[in-house]
């Protein structure tokens, strides 16, 4: 019974499962012809093992063994140089069906140059891609945009599509596959690939739809009885099991055929250097491909980098190019250069949008009263992330003998306020995109890392706005079916570890429709269950008991009655009999 | 059925099961009186909250939460400057019973001045502690070694306890336990304590005495009928599971309540650089403990160290002193100046005996023979990794136009050759704690990086020694039970992903007392299962179809008969119809 359940999970799981041709067997090969880069037919095949075969001096034993492709993939030559005249002749040998890795956070550490050059190869050479990648491109031709565009990319694992409007609309329509997958599941399911690791378990994710498998992969037209969209293809459900209490979900490795990433600097041996954020996914992604093709804006003589300060080392670089395509900045965000964040080093992503106390809409009001409440969770010395949107007012309300860090989960922990327009820098950008700046102190990091930091529970507080909170500290933060399909980001991760990092949410207590957003249960698809410790709204506070899944009216906001809150809540809750006033 | 398996295995493989009082669950607690550091009391508990308290503003909500000790441990206090006046005053409040991560590989990169702090605390105020480190010391002073002398370590979890004949003693007698681990499985075990991964899969171990549980943890008195030893506590057997063909085994993370490493610049906010093979365990274990605390040679202020160039982000540490105990080397070697590595620039450890023309003792004839061939196996621009003895003697008969890049697992790619006596630095070491040099183009990284480099197969070839090869290409080389108890290092690792990186054993066809090493089947304990694809031998070389489980003999050392072979070899093998001489 339990291997009978085993089979059939590991037929769902398996590694390499959802990139296609990739993970056929290897004994149903036929012995390929071996051949270098240069052209040079391999000399001699030197004996069958395991019902392999592998060719000697030419290629290199791993190549020769971990041959998995459907067509024969491009094979790799330690003899020769790694440097290749330009990205065409590197990327002129890649196979349709091919599984690519293209590292970048959002347009920042994108291989533009080595895309524009699949770009190139054109649909009738190369087609059938499946791209793993965090986000899919933006706009018309950063990124993956391109290879969307052109068709030639027909499935993608990736956890954030955001403002890429054709790419939502062509998976909503059925023209794309699409996995979604939280980041911080991505970096380490690619992590693992690298690393040998079949599987691991994660809390992310549990009592979502990525444990249940309930987010289409890929659509079919529409039902006319029910007028929504057919699954032609579905999420697969993930398996559960319990570690000291707590519930995971286990996720299974990524590996492929190819990985594309862009360095700042790499030696000729292929060792790499990155800058702050460009880190995110190309250090990870060089790891789990069998290819790697890294883009590089220098070019140095081996023994230029000191040992000590190598973010990737040489052996997982195959070949190296020059970038020749400029960089592309998604979200360009400044302050004025009187703006001055003297004193103020950790006080983050301040919008730019002016300080709290000048002239207000009635909006920016219950925004303000939010915020300078939310900034009470924070305390001096702490490490503390903060969603996009209101969260990120909160630190410009602390006083100034409060210093907190701010970690963004795309790779840096100090992040400052947006940067003058002296101080743009393309290759430091927050979770949101935009250019950020560094205080002193910060650090960057890979995305893997970053994840491992924000699911280990080492961040004091997280702060998140909600579309739905539930009485037990159930958030819906990333989809509505059928409507928005914009991917979870970072955010599943963020509330996956809610003993550890307090998960503070903040929104206004009622929607647009005037609906209420705190309810008894969530009708939207679960960012986390039972995760958020404390709701801020504009009228109230609650403190939320997650093992008993109730809610408790802790404080009111000037002027407001607990009558009121009562009417524009959609949940009972008890009231605190030392109820105080929001501050 | 399944669900009774599981949880029978998930009380044996817990997280922290081992790490004794630190597993209780937290609801047995009574609620701990807060402090912080300075010995304020925390002013008011906030609220009850998943049956736990945590207290506001003195001590953060992260180190509340996750309090789990027997005894109350150290308050972490955000608030406070992470600096401390000396070792003594960090490890004043630790408390009898916790689980130490002790950083190092050897003596590199050891926290001596903070294990020095411990020792002084003394038996009576400290004991009963448990050690999470790569090795446990080395003579009298070094490493870990005084708190085993003093009897303050009861337990250790570890991968090689190597030239500690005092520990090995005192394992052998019963009075300590020792959980040997795998050491790139360690690594991972603690990296995956500090990313919130509760368990993961690997190949490392599979079909050893690590899947079946079979090395004692803790031994009793002798048995007086079978005059073996008793054993008081048995190793703990792994779950398996197959992932595309494949079988791993399940592994459990590993969490702690100390930290203690050694960097070699460190800012007041805790960002840490290390240098070069000190980075081994210090990097991962920050993560993994609740409190951790780093020892410096240098304290820099804030803004001194790029956010890019930060090993460790400061957030993983607590506590920072200055490093005031020596560094230790633990074993120096040399060449002479004059003995250029001009021009040889991969070559790796070579022997400091002196070339391999020179004259010869029989045992070094057969040696260089044993090399020489096993020269063969290494192309240009390979990366391998060659264990401690032949092996290291394979690069040293490489023609001059073939340089390959020799991976040493604790931490470099890139290594050279030992240093003149003015290049010795004490943060260079190799696998086998012997003073080394980096070549242009090398890189170092942490341990879990390299195991993952191993694990993932991206080393091409992988050169080690045998106690015992079999047919069928099982490997036994690092346990004699009863007599030899040094661990497997990084043994097991290195061998297990033989489909991707080539495994070639080198041996002497016969031991000392003439017995065959090339067996049908081994008796030692395995180090892995099907692994080796070729042997090479002083008389002969075998390929090995690991598959079929068989051995082909393919080439005889001149004057070597095959009835000779067949006369010291305690397994039946075909014999090549185009056999060949050795070279």
């Amino acid at each position: 019974m339990a291997a009978a359940r085993r089979t059939l999970l590991l037929c769902v799981n398996d590694i390499g499962a959802s990139a296609g041709s990739n993970s056929r067997p290897f004994l149903s090969h036929t012995v390929p012809v071996w051949q270098s880069r240069a052209g040079h037919r391999i000399d001699r095949i030197v004996r069958p093992q395991d019902g392999r075969f592998f060719a000697s001096s030419r290629c290199k034993w791993r190549e020769a063994l971990s041959h998995q492709g459907s067509d024969a993939q491009p094979v790799i030559d330690r003899t020769r140089s790694k440097l290749f005249k330009d990205a065409d002749e590197a990327v002129a040998d890649l196979k349709s069906g091919s599984t690519i890795f293209s590292a970048g956070f959002g347009l920042c550490g994108t291989a533009e140059t080595i895309i524009t050059a699949i770009h190139k190869r054109g649909i009738e050479s190369l087609n059938n891609l499946t791209a793993v990648s965090n986000n899919a491109g933006a706009g018309n031709d950063g990124g993956l945009a391109p290879l969307t565009h052109s068709g030639q990319l027909t499935r993608c694992i990736l956890s954030y599509l955001g403002n890429n409007k054709a790419l939502e609309h062509k998976y909503l329509t059925g023209n794309i596959a699409i996995e979604l997958c939280p980041q911080g599941t991505l970096a380490e399911r690619i992590r693992a690939g690298g690393a040998g690791i079949p599987a691991f378990y994660t809390p992310t994710g549990v009592r979502t739809f990525i444990q249940t498998g309930e987010i289409p992969t890929r659509l079919g037209p529409v039902d006319p009885d029910t007028q929504k969209a057919t699954v032609l293809e579905s999420g697969h459900a993930r398996e559960t099991r319990v570690f000291d209490g707590r519930t995971y979900v286990m996720e299974t490795a990524l590996t492929g055929d190819v990985a594309i990433l862009r360095a700042w600097k790499v030696d000729e041996a292929g060792n790499c250097v990155f800058r702050y954020t460009t880190k995110a996914f190309g250090m990870i992604m060089a790891k789990a491909a069998r290819l790697t093709i890294v883009e590089a804006e220098n070019i140095v003589p081996v023994g230029s980098i000191d040992p000590n300060d190598v973010h990737l080392p040489g052996i997982y670089v195959d070949r190296i190019v020059p970038a020749t395509v400029a960089k592309k900045l998604e979200l360009k965000k400044t302050r004025a250069a009187d703006n001055s964040s003297s004193g103020r080093e950790s006080d983050g992503s301040i919008s730019s949008s002016g300080s709290a106390s000048s002239g207000q809409s009635a909006a920016q009001g219950r925004r303000n009263r939010i915020a300078r409440r939310a900034a009470k969770e924070l305390k001096h010395g702490m490490y503390v992330n903060l969603g996009v949107g209101m969260p990120t007012l909160a630190p410009s309300f602390l006083p100034p003998s409060v210093k907190v860090w701010i970690q963004s989960e795309n790779g840096i922990l100090g992040m400052g306020p947006y940067p003058t327009e002296d101080e743009v820098d393309p290759d430091i950008v927050n979770a949101g995109k935009e250019t950020v700046t560094l205080v002193a102190g910060a650090s960057t990091f890979d995305s893997a890392e970053s994840f491992g930091m924000i699911r280990g529970g080492h961040v004091d507080v997280s702060i998140l706005g909600a579309l739905q909170v539930s009485a037990a500290g159930d958030l819906a933060n990333y989809m509505i079916p059928g409507k928005v399909f914009k991917g979870m980001g970072g955010a599943m991760d963020l509330v996956s570890n809610p003993d550890h990092t307090k998960i503070v949410v903040t929104t206004d207590h009622v929607d647009k429709y005037g609906q209420p957003k705190v309810v008894e249960k969530c009708a939207l698809p679960l960012t986390g269950a039972r995760v958020v410790s404390t709701i801020i709204t504009d009228l109230a506070v609650f403190q939320v008991d997650r093992v008993k899944g109730s809610l408790t009216l802790t404080e009111l906001a000037p002027g407001v009655t607990v009558d009121e809150v009562r009417a524009k809540t959609d949940a009972s809750f008890a009231v605190a009999e030392d109820i105080v006033q929001m501050e």
